[in-house]
């Protein structure tokens, strides 16, 4: 069996419950069928296990190293990369005559799946590639599609995004790298980045860097920020290298995980020479950006999702290895020791992980399928529904699945207990590994206050509004089928909770008394995130019983089990938290609000 | 202020909360006052703050080195370890005579808490020799305390606990190690031991191993386990060291933090040469292992504790001094951003980890006073009840503070955002320092069997009695002061649906349905756990307020309003999810139960 995905779950998902071959009628993918979708997964998994998998935990144990001049990582990274690249996945969703295959981004979703459960540090290096190339192929000239495209695809260029700064991380709007217009038309950068991944390494001959400045004169805040394309080496428009430019490694960061990905601080410019190169419009800089960032934003949930179920299989594998004690019912200490995996506490620890995982994975690609109609469906309501679906979305692809999946990680090593502790496992390297996904991209907080704050009420309330929609016909679904009326009765009633707390939520919003109604957002994050994987458990059990429940195969009646107990599960055990949450939503507790710092 | 506790604080569970000055009329501490007892504690702040903070990071990036003949460790950790031993601490809770300070444990247990918030893994070592001290002074023949005890005292010798086996972890019945009697009663000791922490090491002269094995003939299961004393090397009656005794480093365990302690494999009698002494009688060992076990459990929580307060003060001084961002209502980009200790959000880290870290520590505090009394008390009925009490709340000084000791670190983390998940902060260490707590001396999944199966049970629930009395007595104080009032309403409604959950779990158990009634025992221990330290909290507030809040000193006032803001958040936030988790109980849920294996 795979120790990456399982195979089954992924194939359930993809074309049960997601429908990936309905996407082969929009015409951006109308050449794809089940045979081309498999064969990339193929690929992918091949890949991912020969090239990334291997060197997991030594990338880990021997991080990339600066000696003052150049970084050196271990070799298997870059041939890793190679690989990757050799397959055309770095340019994989763009247009044929762009070298692409169109592939939907679903699949694509898929096939990083893999990457990231076998080398979440090495696939760091093609997904931050991809992600700016995007950014790139979406707001560059012609002229700068035509210059760094083509390296990208091919890898021989890498790509980073350069938002932080020493002072600035959440808060970009207070950024400080300037950028001074040049007689040429370019600019010139100066400041400095921090927590730059990928922001030096020796794998690729080029670095494409996104960076946001400030161009002198630009307003203060997040409207004057602009984005350039900056180099580590100048570029003919063939592609050919020319000089250095002024973009320096000042240090390495030294994480807990992730190892394998160089974290950076660099600076731009400090030989006053640091050549730059305008995206699109000036002081626009944050709305491009913010492309790449809502897709980097679904990369890190793909992340914390898939960390988290190579933690599950691994301690699943342990516990149905490892023998230890007996039943709670069973006195004699001359029988033989029955394996972990058969006590309920180590079945109630499997089984959260079964839930959060699965139901991470089948969000983020459910996200990918929303990019998907967005991007290339026909019917133009149809793409707006999914476009402001994905945005309100966005948040709870990113918090859930990170902050679950690290919690799956914690439980995987508390399956293997002592051994779990140890670096002899790979579960440890896993928990600290997804330690980074609730920070990156935006942490719970800034999310918590993205959705609470604006994206539930966008487009006066829509998103919510095509949300409940589709919460609603599993519902009803599912309400309809004997095995899982009594399941989908209690999520009615937790959605009832839900919906009013939102309206309570809204109703303090109106009232102009943001402060209150936002002061535990992080709650609201994390209720909203219990609602939408409930739904989504709901979902999986109702088209596994559509699917599974008159087969005669073994493997298919288990597969159906195990998908109506992890859904039983998630609801009764996760979702039912939420009415607490509920009362100090609704209750406007200010327990937080009110303490006072001096007070600590 | 120190970083490692905040000192107003223990001040105030000592003294206030505690009343530690009342111990001082107990026969064996009447020599002591405050005044002693503060130079015991100040000199305990002072060697763990200049000998055991200033390696913690240092020893975490320099684990101990084998080479297959000698483990290394670094210089710091033998100095710090020659100053603690100095100190008098190792044998401080020792009478007099046997050249103790006759110390409260209570007032041990304090000192103790600077040496695991400065450098949990050096404090390691004393910690088990203390610990392994104790077994042989309570159980050892006349001849094996003269032996090895002064030696152990001094800092001579340390000592470890050997359990675990390879194949041998949580249940202790199945262990394999043989003890075979030889002419002149000792014993030859053969088997291998895994996980043993500071089973060899470079700092001490010997290394006194108690290590549980099985005579030859003696019955299956824990009724047949005896404890034997064997020395790394043969010890002379004057505690001088004759040969080397038939124990070998197999080789070190490599953990996810904790790393300057050496985690061990030790094999014994690999030359069918390895003496051991029995101690006490043949087959009791199991129960006099527990007692040195009862102690390393309190210690472990007060490990997951003090690492989780660490973690908290680094993180308050990290949001005190970062300025990012503004407050939700200001949208002026020219304003001078705020020390993020001003976000909600941040406060709300910042309040959950105060109220686990510092109700952790008032629990272990708590059950410290409870061996005092146990011990000391010259009221029989007094000591009989402590006793009765501290054994039931031993599972949960073990398992709350190292399961919420860690919450609080991933907390901390979140607060520092990219900088914490750097190893240059010290909270990246703590993080996986912490991790080890919730699994050694009995994980989680043992500890809630051992409470619901056993412990509340035990003496006709005398336990559950004597636990409720108090509450109670906390209670009705705290309802009668205007300021705590509707706090400690909410408290006695949550109270109640645990009184009724306990009640439902009790009959299921009487009515012979083991399985069922203790199918999801982690989660009533974990609602134990809130409930406990709830009442912990309703007690500091109480007690805050009696000391006061007729006080005219700022910090006072501060101290006071911090102490009731963390009251009010654990009891609102993280009692009121007790509900759910009742109904989960009450209902006797069976979703983990009924789960598979073979369905995952």
């Amino acid at each position: 069996m795979s120790k990456l995905v399982t195979p089954k779950d992924l194939e359930f998902l993809l074309y049960q419950v997601l429908d990936a071959e309905q996407l082969t009628r929009l015409d951006n993918y109308r050449d794809h069928d089940r045979t081309t979708f498999d064969a990339i997964l193929k690929t992918s998994e091949r890949i991912a296990e020969d090239f990334f998998l291997p060197h997991n935990a030594k990338a880990d144990q021997h991080e990339p190293q600066f000696d003052g001049d150049k970084v050196t990582t271990i070799p298997e990274v870059k041939q890793a990369w190679q690989h990757f690249a050799e397959s055309g996945l770095l340019s994989a969703r763009h247009r044929y005559e762009d070298g692409g295959m169109q592939l939907p981004s679903l699949i694509h979703m898929a096939c990083n799946a893999y990457f990231m459960a076998a080398n979440p540090s090495t696939a760091g290096y093609p997904f931050l590639t991809t992600a700016a190339a995007n950014v790139i192929h979406a707001f560059g000239s012609d002229e700068q599609k035509n210059t760094f495209l083509a390296p990208m695809f091919a890898g021989r260029f890498s790509g980073t995004m350069a938002l932080t700064e020493p002072d600035v991380g959440s808060s970009l709007g207070d950024l400080t790298t300037k950028a001074t217009l040049q007689d040429d038309g370019s600019y010139r950068i100066k400041g400095q980045k921090m927590y730059i991944s990928g922001g030096d390494q020796d794998i690729t001959e080029n670095i494409v860097h996104l960076v946001l400045a400030r161009i002198e004169g630009a307003p203060v805040g997040v409207k004057g920020i602009s984005l350039f394309i900056v180099p580590k080496f100048l570029t003919h428009t063939d592609g050919t290298l020319g000089e250095r430019n002024d973009v320096k490694l000042a240090g390495l960061l030294h994480k807990m995980g992730y190892r394998g990905t160089t974290s950076t601080v660099l600076n731009f410019g400090e030989d006053d020479n640091c050549q730059g190169y305008l995206i699109g419009e000036a002081n626009k800089g944050l709305s491009y950006m913010f492309k790449m960032m809502n897709e980097a934003r679904i990369g890190v949930g793909l992340g914390g999702a898939m960390i988290g179920y190579r933690g599950y299989l691994e301690s699943l594998d342990y516990a149905r290895n490892r023998p230890q004690g007996r039943s709670v019912s069973n006195r004699d200490p001359l029988s033989k020791p029955i394996n972990i995996v058969e006590h309920t506490d180590v079945k109630r620890m499997l089984l959260a992980q079964k839930s959060y995982v699965e139901g991470s994975l089948a969000l983020c690609l459910y996200a990918a399928r929303l990019v998907d109609v967005q991007e290339s469906s026909q019917d133009k309501q149809q793409a707006e529904d999914a476009a402001v679906l994905l945005d309100l979305l966005t948040p709870v692809v990113k918090s859930f699945p990170s902050y679950y999946g690290p919690r799956a990680n914690d439980l995987a090593i508390q399956v293997l207990a002592g051994a779990g502790y140890t670096r002899e496992y790979p579960v440890e390297q896993c928990y600290r590994d997804n330690r980074l996904n609730p920070i990156h991209e935006g942490t719970h907080g800034i999310q918590s206050l993205d959705l609470l704050g604006r994206k539930m009420w966008q487009h006066n309330g829509k998103g919510q509004q095509l949300l409940m929609a589709r919460v609603q016909a599993t519902l009803n679904s599912a309400l309809q089928r004997e095995e899982l009326k009594p399941l989908a009765q209690q999520y009615q009633k937790h959605l009832t909770t839900f919906m009013q707390t939102v309206m309570a939520l809204g109703q303090k919003l109106q009232q102009g008394e943001a402060q209150l109604a936002l002061a535990n957002s992080a709650v609201f994050l994390d209720m909203m995130g219990k609602m939408v994987i409930g739904w989504l458990w709901l979902e999986m059990a109702d088209k596994a019983i559509q699917q599974f429940s008159d087969s005669q195969s073994d493997e298919d009646q288990t597969f159906l089990a195990g998908k109506l107990q992890a859904a039983q599960y998630f609801i009764r055990w996760e979702v039912g938290e939420i009415h607490h949450q509920a009362q100090l939503l609704t209750s406007f507790d200010e327990t937080c609000l009110s303490m006072k710092a001096e007070w600590f």
